[in-house]
């Protein structure tokens, strides 16, 4: 989002508070999909789409993201079986961001290490700087099976 | 998070599994944020911060960003008195994202339009593209009092 609160900084109203659909992509062509679990609640999985990937994301149902380290179209769940079918897609204020809620086919896990989400670990203050706590870190599949790494 | 699945692509093992805090920015120097209502657990907003930002949030446990429209550090609230104080942060697989769980201080709204979420419209499909419908628009405050705009 937009941080307010200044003088010299406006906000598009059409953008805010309009109904049609103007998704801002950065510099990159890409916008931000932030993923959560349509049944639990909580976040899978962070990544980016570009255009491509968010209209087969509309067209299908199913989540598509750009994979930035394969620099390619990215249907999730290609490989590992685990596809996310959207139950509803949002937009933010200044729409820049997006957000799904999905439902997660196979083990339902979301993540590649074989974790239902990415974020398994938390951040914890420490020494006066941070480290980290596993909290979810029960994997459903083997990723040396399914990626045959 | 990264995307599996390529022969090419390697992971790293260390700040996967690891229990180092190792954020990953980006060439900004920022770090993508996810917050979420530590109550409801919808998504609240979705912002970035900097080593600066990251630093005061885990020295502080109120969330702190990186303002991209005004180049500063932002701690949010500042203005509207919607301070976040954090519940708890995680950090994803490849660690260049991070999800707060949070409390909203004052009327509990996130988004500067008044909005307890800055995701206050469904993409909806429509004639071949895709717009918007309101599902969340209930206002919890007056951004032009607030905010004197």
């Amino acid at each position: 989002m937009t941080s307010p609160a200044s003088p010299s900084h406006t906000h598009d109203h059409d953008v805010e508070e309009g109904l049609a659909f103007a998704p801002k992509f950065d510099r990159d062509g890409l916008i931000a999909a932030i993923v959560t679990d349509a049944a639990g609640g909580g976040v899978l999985m962070f990544a980016y789409m570009n255009a491509d990937a968010l209209k087969a994301t509309i067209d299908t149902g199913v989540a598509h993201f750009w994979s930035r380290s394969r620099k390619a179209l990215w249907r999730k769940g290609e490989t590992s079986g685990h596809e996310m079918t959207v139950e509803e897609m949002r937009v933010d204020c200044d729409q820049d961001a997006l957000w799904l809620r999905v439902r997660v086919a196979g083990t339902g896990a979301a993540c590649h290490t074989g974790r239902r989400s990415c974020f398994y670990r938390r951040v914890e203050p420490a020494d006066g700087g941070a480290s980290l706590a596993m909290v979810d870190g029960d994997r459903l599949f083997d990723p040396r099976v399914t990626y045959g790494a």
